[in-house]
């Protein structure tokens, strides 16, 4: 863990009522916590926006399909083994009969993240998805 | 202007290090400033996600079309009067020789803006829109 | 497996080619396809805005936290044992020697998953998270 | 205008009756349209997320400010004039006797209209701010 600083900032009373509501309303424990988490939200989102960055970042790519689709999980696995220094981890649920859950957890460069989001979103018979772009949690 | 409260936080060192780095970048002039614009940021998208909400706000809607395409123009102006008690005021800029750029001040309850940047949007020959959600600065 | 419908719709050539290039860029390998998508990703956003909801929903709910903190890694697992209606299934990912990445498939009432993630993320020692919002399936 | 291809295109029956009643919704005449939209948006979020671009676009940048902020009309009235390539038009609204709401129609390379945005947005005093992404209209 981290060594803390603690420092005062100053807010219009008014902003602050808000704040507090909001927070309340998304149960936090502290302004503290709620502070710190709309920064660590910034940091990562610049992070993912520097299209060139070779750090080392995280995410999550969620897609759904229906397994009836042919050779459609077999393409899937076989994109996801292309790239298995990417992808850490996959977990898969069964929605119903014919829908799938797939999450894949995946850590790379940036850009890299992206495009394997890409070429599993845009297979035929994929019916949504989604990356989430988050990070190591190293710096945050 | 409103009361100004002072109020001590606490952040992990590293954490606090990069969020210097960050408000640098972007131009801040204090710590203050940039969590302000954060939490305030925060209040605005939670005000306008709570479809049912009553409370008068504010926005811009922003389109880009043809003037060549026939009647598009007078059709965007009909609209936009049938909600003249929404549209405060109306910019407009001439692009080029075809297009148009017109962004709208809106005032009022959130959907119904959200209602009114549909229609806009939606009107054929309107090849991009957005809108704005801010506020009426009031509670900020 | 749903029927298909095969219609035509009209575009202006030089937007087609745009798309043409972009799809290219994105590894579709159909027009179909990539505007299927479009629609598709429009319909999730729009079920999930609506926040009233009865309809049942899927989502991911995607977590960073340093498993150091104290009691953190035990709160966590209570907070999702008292969902476990909602919680499907969850996946844990050891980042490096303090992180850890989990993910959460969930299912239930858009409001009650927002409820859920806002309850995790706002979590003391949670560093970064985020809800992706996507669907069943069954309507896509 | 540009030349119109028609051309098919097959989508789930049960995708497209969901599509139908969103484009309903949403108040657009054709399906083409719809399509359409879904598309040009997509090439313009493609256009700025592509940061290294040279190409020129177009945005506006709302912001909220309190003008009785001493200084604070001056200052950005003078950022604006250092900007003056970049800012084509201001529409400046009095929403009441404390807030002021301005719009800068703006046109340049993305990175250049970002960082602009950027530095109105952070200047102390500004209460909230968004800058909206589009374009030219001439591609799409």
């Amino acid at each position: 863990m981290s060594q803390i600083t603690r420092f005062g900032i100053s807010m219009e009373s008014r902003l602050l009522e808000r704040f507090d509501e909001l927070i309340g309303r998304h149960g936090y424990s502290s302004r503290s916590e709620a502070l710190r988490d709309l920064v660590r939200d910034r940091l990562v989102s610049e992070e993912w926006s520097q299209s060139d960055s070779q750090q080392e970042t995280v995410g999550t790519i969620t897609i759904i399909y229906d397994h009836h689709q042919r050779q459609l999980t077999e393409n899937l696995n076989e994109q996801q083994h292309k790239h298995h220094h990417a992808v850490i981890s996959m977990m898969h649920v069964h929605l119903d009969h014919e829908n799938c859950l797939e999450v894949l957890a995946v850590r790379g460069k940036a850009n890299d993240l992206k495009k394997l989001a890409d070429e599993l979103i845009s297979t035929r018979g994929v019916k949504h998805g989604k990356l989430v772009m988050t990070s190591t949690g190293r710096n945050l």
